[in-house]
């Protein structure tokens, strides 16, 4: 658990009426969203069970048309749930501010990462248009339910997430890895991880990968590119979802004059319910 | 049958070596490309069997992102499956032209259907955005495999279409009403259709209505506003799915200055397979 965690415990309803001493997963998402509005600052994995959490990357209109194809060309790590109108600072499916409604930002300013802040009001611009994008911490909770552990559930941290040597298709400016999420899952329960996950096609479905991290070249699970380390047992197998951090990547490698994003592990809590997105 | 279906019996594999005298089912994406470059009109149902058929809609570069924000806005009704580069001819999912290599096309000026050539080279621009569109003839291979009967894949004709009184949601200058495709089904083979179809989520997947027409603002099922009526016999159900002539009813409604698509029914067939796009 990094420091930036330490409201876990105590913290999570601090002042918040009907929120206050409830458990992060039974927060509603109105809920949650103030409490990050007030400076709660931490990993959303595991809040809000049965609400869709999504990423967030917002850019100037004349960098949209990109994104959006970017996003259809590279659609299993960027499945689109919502697109704002240029300077809206809410979405369909998100009744809070995406300005500050979220528990981290990132700013980038020339493909560089220059602040990290816990609201980008500041920054905000009235050209710019969100893209939320599906978040595996959607398919979580039904893994959960089915007995498979998640261990960055149980330390309470954030997932691990790893730059891969996969190509994205590029759109136009845009290009760059493909980013994934791993979590060990006991070897016996794999299939059942993918069989759950696979259910849940608009928040990345199945994973891109079972196994081996070097087949995607990464070359060491104890540092990953963003999140934290996550302890691999014996038994356990490494599995990796794509990743919503990809556009991010993508932003890095690519370098357009101005992005907005949410911090990694660090998402907008949707209204939308899991169940919106699950498939037979 | 109309008039331009004539080819259907003896024609289809005139004059194309390995496809002279193949059924239409059993016709490689290829050969069916080229019986209707050299000329052959009709309506794509039934046409290669195990690959996906797609609607084409091709706008000005400056209306692509508008196009796009509806496709995923709409994504019921717009599941896209690819998308050009500008003034491309070929997609990654179609190795033809899509200028020739579609049995019939549709041009419009600003809004007003102006031409239905079958061949659209002529009137092709530099600038134009092709997206290729998920098409419900996708699903008709897996419900015929299951022995549910497809009246209009018994006549030979196309398949009813009909614009709904349910508006699609706006993007940019881009509105107008859903359009669904409508299939008589047997009543007790209903359920078995809903369950085939909404396997293929990219294809339209599951029906958006069953049953009494009036409720999507359906006037007369005998009047369909594209392809051909198709007789609803007693102990059937008419079955409505999203069709990705949506599109094609937003150019007329908003009317920007320029597009291309297909003509409706008369698919672009691509080298995708169905299974492709298959969930569990």
């Amino acid at each position: 658990m990094t420091a930036d965690d330490s409201d876990a415990g105590t913290g999570a309803g601090r002042g918040l009426g009907s929120g206050a001493s409830t458990p992060p997963a039974e927060l509603r998402p109105e809920q949650a969203r103030a409490l990050f509005r007030r400076g709660t600052r931490m990993t959303t994995s595991g809040y809000c069970a049965g609400y869709a959490q999504a990423n967030l990357i917002a850019v100037p209109r004349d960098l949209a048309y990109e994104v959006l194809l970017f996003t259809q060309r590279n659609a299993k790590a960027c499945p689109v749930l919502d697109v704002t109108e240029p300077g809206d600072t809410r979405a369909s499916i998100f009744a809070g501010d995406l300005r500050t409604d979220l528990p981290a930002y990132r700013v980038y300013a020339n493909g560089v990462l220059v602040a990290e802040p816990d609201d980008v009001r500041d920054v905000w611009r009235r050209d710019l248009v969100s893209f939320l994008i599906g978040c595996s911490f959607t398919f979580e909770v039904p893994m959960l339910r089915a007995g498979i552990p998640l261990r960055h559930l149980e330390t309470g941290g954030n997932v691990a997430m790893y730059r891969t040597d996969r190509r994205c298709r590029p759109a136009g400016r845009l290009r760059g890895p493909l980013v994934v999420s791993m979590r060990p899952i006991p070897a016996d329960r794999v299939a059942d991880a993918v069989r759950i996950s696979s259910r849940y096609p608009a928040v990345h479905g199945a994973p891109v990968h079972v196994g081996d991290p070097a087949a995607l070249g990464i070359a060491d699970l104890d540092r990953p590119d963003f999140g934290e380390p996550v302890e691999v047992r014996a038994g356990e197998i490494p599995v990796f979802w794509a990743c919503g951090v990809t556009p991010q990547a993508a932003i890095m490698a690519s370098a357009p004059e101005f992005a907005i994003s949410h911090a990694p592990g660090h998402m907008a809590i949707t209204d939308a319910r899991d169940t919106d997105y699950q498939v037979p």
